[in-house]
């Protein structure tokens, strides 16, 4: 457990790192093939509702994504900080290990005001086996139900 | 000391998630039966004051708060975000391992607006002895001298 | 790769530690003696211009900014808040283990007001050789180009 808990803090921070740097041609490659991406509110997630504001389950559709990205991030002019907690690994079955992530985005806009972004948690499935740990699912669950619709880059 | 600090951050870990889920009733449970837990501000802590915003010295006391918020939170309908840094550990004494956490804490209100609520450390001794960490005690030093005097949840 | 990891997040905490509490006199001992200390912006950085808000290389330039501080602040009653995410070790090269480590700070005025201060990342070079972790480079890259020219305490 205590290997697994250093794995993901490690994948995290790289994951963090990858967004908030723009290299976000790299981003598919912390998934699995097929894999599941969603972005959701807590109150969506709750409810067992299926909702979500983005949703992706191959990494093909998460190359997509990170294309048209691309092109879009031309008109959008700010950055992103991603802080994330310590992973809290709730524990292992078939899938793989289950694991949840808080986090805070903060956004840097042009003119350097900064301010809260977003917040919420990573609920995660990680495969750990072989040296290079990826994600087969991440639902990230927004505290907000206020989630930017113009959302461009991912969380 | 490096099995201390992934012990604690990974206690710390499970501490915020209890608390950002909602599910107070877990929340005496990262406590020993006796105990100490203490809400003061950065200047009362320094100036060595006994002062405290929120004082509770056994796990009954926990329970017994944890209880009444309950109720208190019907009417109060907004979300909280703990962020832990690393812990520093300090030390081992007979009390057990002395180490301290930064935190911020992000709410996010019901038109989901977010903001920056409270920040500081916590000062905890925690017991290490068996496969489960506790806290013998928790000091939650927050940086503003400015505490909301209607602070429902736990920090 | 995992030990660099816990040893590098265990210094962050360190170091974000000492300078939150206000010791800044032992902060140039987390330097070695001949050491690059900067803080610029993204996009200077990105650019690889060579111009610095802060720059210093040695660890008695340090000990004279902190000494020069120890007056200023007496001016400048605000606390400040590190929230450090976890290290992502690079790799190792003759010069130390390279690493980067999200940071955001948020700032406590004297009337309890909290905002995001600054955000960014640390790029590091660290000494893990002997019991003592030590930076022998840290270089903060502020997101925001709006650097507070009156930035008293060090990031």
């Amino acid at each position: 457990m205590s290997d697994a808990f250093t794995a993901i803090a490690a994948l995290n921070a790289r994951y963090a790192r990858c967004i908030d740097d723009g290299e976000l041609a790299g981003w598919p490659e912390f998934f699995t093939e097929r894999c599941l991406y969603k972005v959701t509110t807590a109150e969506n997630y709750a409810d067992g509702l299926e909702g979500a504001v983005i949703y992706a389950d191959s990494r093909a559709m998460l190359v997509d994504r990170v294309s048209a990205l691309g092109e879009a991030n031309i008109f959008e002019r700010h950055a992103y900080r991603h802080i994330l907690g310590a992973p809290f690994v709730v524990g292992e079955d078939g899938d793989g290990t289950r694991s949840e992530t808080s986090f805070v985005v903060v956004r840097i806009m042009r003119d350097g005001m900064t301010d809260v972004f977003a917040s919420g948690r990573y609920v995660d499935v990680v495969r750990l086996d072989g040296g290079d740990a990826k994600l087969a699912e991440r639902i990230v669950v927004c505290d907000s139900s206020r989630i930017d619709t113009l959302l461009a880059l991912p969380l």
